[in-house]
């Protein structure tokens, strides 16, 4: 699964908000999904708390192991938004308010509303480049493999439709999604196993779901090298096809 | 926001699924509201793929640095479920297939039925304890301060019922969420920052929403003595007050 065709990133969400449960993060799911689609496997993802040091550990951590770190979240005019000056210090590099912002901020406030509240939204670190804001002007950034994004869905989306724009991207994962319906895991996951086995260039995941007091099952065939993914698609299929024929009660 | 009160929990979310964005993640969000309510204070989460050097690393990081730690996901009778073995990896113990859980799935299925693959799920590492699954039976299981619950919502769900019952918890948070409706961020946020400096025994947050094009701003005051809590609430909501009130625009 890995090759120069690989292009690695982890997600950091930070913010109290998602560790007390009352917003229900859907960054993670999100950009997973997006950077997928585009080339960048998504390997890991934390969800840090407004701690500073805490910050800078996991930006520290992700962006020497992977080749893009995307943050969202703590990025506001409130005095829980430290995500900025936490990255500045991860990287070791001097922060202060960016001419760039200001003039950004002046097409949206007039300069008697640029409250220092809405100032500290100018703070980024030096070096970096602005990421494109639509919604509401004030801009995420870049610096060095990290991406800094808003917390709001909707806000981190569009600033991920320009964030991508930089990235270098990898070879795209064919997925194929087999219903094994009712069919159980306990009873094909010996045989599953043995078609992972034989596919090693593929990943093989059986994901259970349970509504309505039954369990649904899928297998979700994933692989850079269309052929094979197909090639392991067609094995699945024949497996469940046999324990679907084989007059065993399921 | 510390003390003797205090119990803190992190959150281990397991499975590629997850990192793909196939499988969009609602169990952070449940386990951290959950133990909020109880007294357990969720500080950090992570997101793990399908590779065992990877899982016995991220909970070796978290048991040492938390009082609990939930994982979920990985404990199915799939190649792919490998949660168990990563952890007796990281507590060093051995793992094996564990009598009384075979007891538990015979009362679901026939011997006959007990496939290698069902038996996976009877792997318990040595000197855990067992964590029910009303659901279907094959259960969780809690080592040291690991708590190994399932994936699947539903089923993680029932087993967090039986976990907690051995955690201890520490003061609950008092949580005061005020609207602030239309009133921008940007207009109090130094306002804001000044009662959050003058409340140092509380924790607050302002969180913007967005929907229909407009920004919608509540901001949430948490903290373990409820005195202090509603101290804070009070000075915020004059604050909102003078500024809803002072005649200039929003």
């Amino acid at each position: 699964m890995s090759g120069p065709a690989t292009v690695t990133a982890a997600v950091l969400v930070i913010g109290d908000e998602i560790l007390s449960g009352r917003t229900k993060d859907r960054n993670i799911g999100y950009i997973a999904e997006y950077l997928g689609k585009i080339g960048v496997d998504v390997r890991e993802a934390r969800v840090a708390p407004d701690v500073e040091e805490e910050i800078v550990a996991a930006v520290n951590a992700l962006r020497a192991r992977y080749d893009y770190v995307i943050t969202t979240g703590g990025i506001g005019p409130t005095h829980d938004d430290i995500t900025a000056d936490a990255v500045a210090r991860a990287f070791g590099v001097p922060i202060g308010e960016d001419p760039r912002v200001i003039a950004l901020m002046m097409e949206r406030y007039l300069l008697a509303d640029l409250t220092p509240a809405r100032r500290r939204m100018a703070r980024i670190p030096a070096g970096a480049e602005l990421i494109d804001n639509p919604i509401s002007k004030a801009p995420g950034f870049r610096i060095g493999n990290v991406f800094v994004l808003a917390g709001v869905p909707q806000v981190m989306q569009a600033m991920l439709d320009f964030a991508v724009k930089s990235m270098r991207t990898g070879a795209t994962m064919a997925v194929e999604t087999i219903e094994a319906g009712a069919v159980p895991e306990g009873r094909y996951g010996d045989a599953l196993g043995a078609i992972a086995k034989a596919h090693p260039a593929v990943s093989i995941g059986s994901y259970p779901s349970f509504k309505d007091g039954k369990f649904n099952n899928q297998i979700v065939v994933r692989g850079k090298d269309e052929a094979v993914v197909a090639s392991a698609r067609q094995a699945v299929e024949a497996m469940l096809a046999a324990m679907r024929g084989d007059g065993k009660p399921l």
